[in-house]
């Protein structure tokens, strides 16, 4: 699969009969997801960034409902008074809610309660989908989100289930692994070069993208190179045997801070056994392929690293030069369709004159602050929230991980998170 | 049921049979106290003092299986490596185990695994019982010990379940709610006269008790008078109407910055619905019984309610000497295995020369900290954990709730929390 | 000077002529325990416990004005508007506070503007004295309290500045170091017997005490030992040496959580260099004299040092009894007006029979919270938060200091603190 | 005063008259800033990013001790072995240090003992630049740094001093107030166009600059819009009686959970009084000047202030582009050499078509991140921590304000903070 067939956009209005098909489809890979889980699974909160699954199926679901069922099913009545505070995860808009910090304490309603209340939408929803030639743009916008709404929460789920399951020291396995590949080095790192000069970044295409992706505009880069592949694991186990972790010349300030208050010693997951590094994952604890693209890592410890390696993170305007560049010749990397969940090494013989793992594996860093592109503006209402109010203090990451769906991603697409953050499928690519 | 007859102790040393029918009894009433709940009921911690029921199912059964089937049953090897670090309570001498704030946090072993785990201990005890006759007294001693301790978790596990529930704005019944008592007033308080001088205190009996209980000895106290029974919901509601909450001179000093920065306006569980006072119980949220004693309160309000009233609390040498003067007259109160799970209000035609609710419905706190009695001393190895370290910025509660199991409360009985808990059955007695 | 002659109450009413006298003299030791000071020194706040000299000196004239000057002197008006919001320290009936925390954090009004302020109430105070025939006894008893109660202050001002300088890497001393005490070793301790029975204990003079002495009551003990001097530096280092901050089973639970969050290896003050044991002192960094009397522990380390030693703390029932059957024989320790301010050994001849160090060099932490006396009523107004209000949650300390006035210490006096306090002279007496 | 000629460069070398003459004047102002301080100003740390002025003015002269006297000056020994750990900053090459938090908590050394630190290295100085003619590059380069860098500590002493002085209710005056500027309104604020295309930023001279400003480089901007002064008081009184603080939809979701939190209502030192808001200055609590640009405002209120007023914030690339354009006819603002210690209001009669207060009066929040210029380096060794560290989470400020000295400031100048500072004098230019 080319990664042009990949950032080729849907569609914002379909016939009916397909809108249908695709909400279908969207639901129940989300359900899938969670069926591997025990309820005991779908409670609980770990650490402040993960959301217990219960929720996620929950308030995926509500949006749907406050959104679409609410605002355009004729004589539809919300299905229950208090699942708004319950659910709503941070619309001011739409009244006060349950504390982030609180989702993991709350037990009921049940994991069966929320399964009802997914039905009871899902048989609504074709109901609207039937009125949907009559209905005007806004709901034709709104409905296209939903479906990308939940598609984000089908990676936070992937990703915070692997945390939730980590916390127990039974490593339990979410499903069995898969045959391991085989342990083949990956190839060597090759030095690609990007022409400097005006390019035009941002979302230019006929389908959906999101509103941080607007605004389509030129940027001014220099002639740089970008390494063809994403940071291995055993490239990363160099930087710690190095000492990386114990040397503040590589650091940010606040990344030092961290790593000694944290007690950082290697990347989240990572435990070191019998003078062997292995990493816990969907499938358990597993030995650390030397040649998979090291993940779970915090920006910090991304620009340790290039620091440390002679080399520096990319900006995002250059990440989306450079994936434009090379886009025609790259293949696409492993995405939450393959059921991996894990990033997977490179073949040996992978030609390297080709940018790899541009989209997919994972999602990469870069030295951008997420800011507003020019002349963004916030959509007026409760959608409004849903991109701009986060625009400060975060980092950009391009291309999507092994458990992002890969109708879901493009090269334009913004995706961000604080410095600090490791429970996603974050990795390293250099440039210099 | 008098009070004598509860204070009866337990044989230590009964025949094998009645080893395993007690063992027997004690373990079903614990799975049936967890059997309405949820898996999803069963892993959350909201708050710090709460464990997590399915943390409780498998402490109580870690315990049987480290101090009596490793140490006394031929052959046995532990069930699984990990649960001695999961499912310690606070055991300094067995090694390390998972900080009490990450209880909650933890999902595997999954809910069937803790029960599966149960059975295996339910098992292997009768074998060890079998044997009983030949172990030496230690054994028979820490059996007893096994059985106290399950049933001060049994008391853990209503009011911690209590509280899960209570976090879901749904306000979820833990079981039906019996028939309502009358709403007939309770009967007006009467101050029943102690005489002072010397008595005894502590347990001299023959049966079970905690270490805390042991060295019985004289103390003095002066003539005194104490309610002859616990203040009503309607007595605190007065409390409340008067100001209490904003008023620091009824208060410790501590208390009162704790009522400011939590914001109490009223005991824990309560809830102001339209102009009339509701609190949260085991079926769900009922109105306030104006006759039943109020709970749920700490030792900051139980003195400033007394304070209030132009009286005070008891010490719990006070305590005792009273309970053991009115002890031939006084009848019991509510206790766990009535299922009622709230202190009920005493019947209007109650004597009124006679001292009730002394053991059962509401732990009553004491204005005494615990602190070891004259000649204590903690016993060697791990079990010399159970008590005494905990003696020192805590106040003696006496007498049982309705959540204690009748078997498990003596007249000389030493509960102790921090002033600052609510989540406990806790009332208030007055003394003049 | 025996015991007995420092326990002679000071009269109620005496002669203006001697209140001004008394007046003066008080004021002035307050002064001159400053004069050491920087400006610098003055109003750094290192921990919560500690307050700024500059704000203990204002706030000991604010309680003058406020409770004597404002109410008693006709035509007295207060000397700045601000003054109550910036040195009131606890009192809720007069007003809001700087908070606790913030009184390190505010420079202004200067060091000098306070003593100008001082120098006001200096001033009008012997005005005020002038008419003490005329005033109710109300006015009498306040005045005895303003005494006492910046006699509180002195002690906490030494105690204080000890604990800021302190915290500079440049040790600096408050004064020059006297001339050492011999390095001679402490007479070995010996057990003193003190028969059991019903003894008063409680304040029965007719001189001044503080309410939480009042209601003189019996007690029973039984018989028991007391060790007739203190424990000294060089027996702590015994334990030190055995490991006993590295030992869970001499501690209880609080404080061994508190001895591994805190790293505490020694006393306060205790710097090891080249392998011996120094100290901070008001004099700056000083060896340990192996006969001093250990000071500046917790109430955890004088308990764990207690089980350590296969001994126990007193109670404060059997601290007052002990002192009493001793205080004909005793022989007072070191108090402020020494001006050594640091606990002094034993002359290695001292009495085997005597009960030393009753009174004077360290504060006594007893295993007695700080709870009301039968009967303890605290007073209407302001002044009752003197006492009152801190009952619960704090242990009682018995006989004084190397840094309190001679004239303040009693047999009954009851002084407080939590049990992690270590910034005062606080040190062991062991029985058993 | 003209903005090109404040950004003419300072030469990098200079006789060494001249730079005897340079240093001695910097030193000078930082004296003379201090000096109406009391030593206990000095000393106090109100909150965590304020520094005392103790310690500011001993560890500028720990800079020049530690990277030229020890350096480069033959015989030179350090004049005080704790210095180093009392007065690092932040350098980690340079070993262990006070915490930042804890820098209010130390009395010593005294003040007098930091001045005759100053007067040494003043001394020794001299006698370092008489061999300058013979000394590296490197040191040459230095020099220029510590002049720079305590100009940056200047204006540190001068925000921190007003923060001190307003914690006490007194409100202080740190000087005299100035004639109050007549309270004509500001001329209307006009939009200015700044034409697209390709323009070059960073720092371009021969003389000093930070490595910060450094590969001055191309970038691209499109046509926008600047407002040709800032925002004023008056202005900003607009916004607060909208509701502004009270209107999420105005805020980043950081902001705005920080508004609530933190209460705020207004800027920084804002209070009302009498239904007129006033500010607190270094000279006492005055009149808010409706005509001055409002200042110590965060970047949340800035962002949230342009977004109700229909605009945005600038680039920093846009800033420099700008201040670029409009150099040749701008006029330079306030600055620290004026001694005003606050921003002016702009003449009524201020040319309409230039842009005024580019450089002083107030430093403009941009929107974009501190992050490095392309082909960024850290030095090596101790002073590669001066800036790189901080290149993440911080917003770049341009422009210079009353507080900073005229010779330190450029067009190219790239300050940061966090976006929750305001303590600096901070504020807002539009764009759209």
């Amino acid at each position: 699969m080319s990664l042009s067939s990949l950032s080729v956009a849907l569609p914002v209005v379909a016939e009916p009969s397909s809108l249908a098909l695709r909400f279908q489809e969207v639901r129940n890979r989300t359900a899938t997801l969670c069926a591997p889980l025990l309820p005991e699974d779908t409670v609980v909160q770990p650490m402040l960034d993960v959301s217990p699954p219960k929720w996620h199926l929950a308030h995926v679901t509500w949006f749907w409902e406050t959104f679409l069922l609410k605002e355009y099913l004729p004589g539809y009545s919300v299905y229950h008074p208090d699942y708004a505070f319950l659910f709503n995860s941070y619309y001011n808009s739409l009244g006060s809610r349950v504390n982030r910090a609180d989702r993991g304490t709350i037990s009921r309603p049940a994991l069966a309660d929320v399964y009802a209340y997914r039905a009871h939408i899902d048989e609504h929803m074709p109901q609207l989908l039937a009125l949907a030639d009559t209905l005007p743009p806004a709901f034709h916008e709104v409905f296209e989100l939903g479906l990308q709404h939940e598609q984000q929460h089908q990676e936070l789920l992937a990703t915070d289930i692997k945390y939730i399951l980590s916390t127990s020291p039974l490593a339990p396995a979410y499903q069995p692994a898969p045959a391991a590949p085989a342990r083949t080095p990956a190839p060597p790192a090759a030095w690609l070069p990007v022409p400097g000069g005006i390019s035009r970044i941002g979302y230019e295409g006929t389908g959906f993208c999101f509103d941080n992706e607007l605004n389509p505009h030129e940027v001014l880069t220099t002639d740089f190179e970008i390494q063809n592949r994403l940071v291995t694991n055993s490239e990363y186990q160099e930087f710690i045997a190095a000492g990386g972790y114990q040397d503040f010349r590589y650091w940010l300030g606040e990344g030092w801070e961290l790593v000694q208050s944290m007690g950082w010693e290697a990347p989240l997951y990572w435990v070191e056994k019998q003078g062997q590094w292995h990493r816990f994952t969907h499938h358990g604890l597993q030995s650390v392929h030397p040649a998979a693209p090291v993940t779970h890592i915090s920006f910090y410890e991304a620009q340790a690293y290039a620091t440390w390696a002679g080399a520096r993170l990319l900006t995002e305007q250059e990440w989306e030069v450079a994936a434009r560049h090379f886009q025609a010749t790259s293949t696409a990397g492993t995405f939450l369709e393959s059921n991996l969940l894990d990033p997977q090494p490179l073949p040996p013989d992978a030609d390297p004159t080709h940018c790899h793992q541009l989209l997919g594996d994972a999602w990469e860093w870069t030295y951008s602050a997420y800011h507003p592109y020019p002349g963004y503006n916030r959509a007026p209402g409760a959608l409004g929230e849903y991109n701009g109010k986060f625009m400060v203090n975060q980092l950009v990451l391009r291309g999507g991980s092994c458990a992002t769906p890969a109708s879901h991603i493009r090269l334009t697409y913004r995706n961000f998170f604080h410095a600090d953050k490791r429970w996603q499928f974050t990795g390293i690519r250099l440039a210099r």
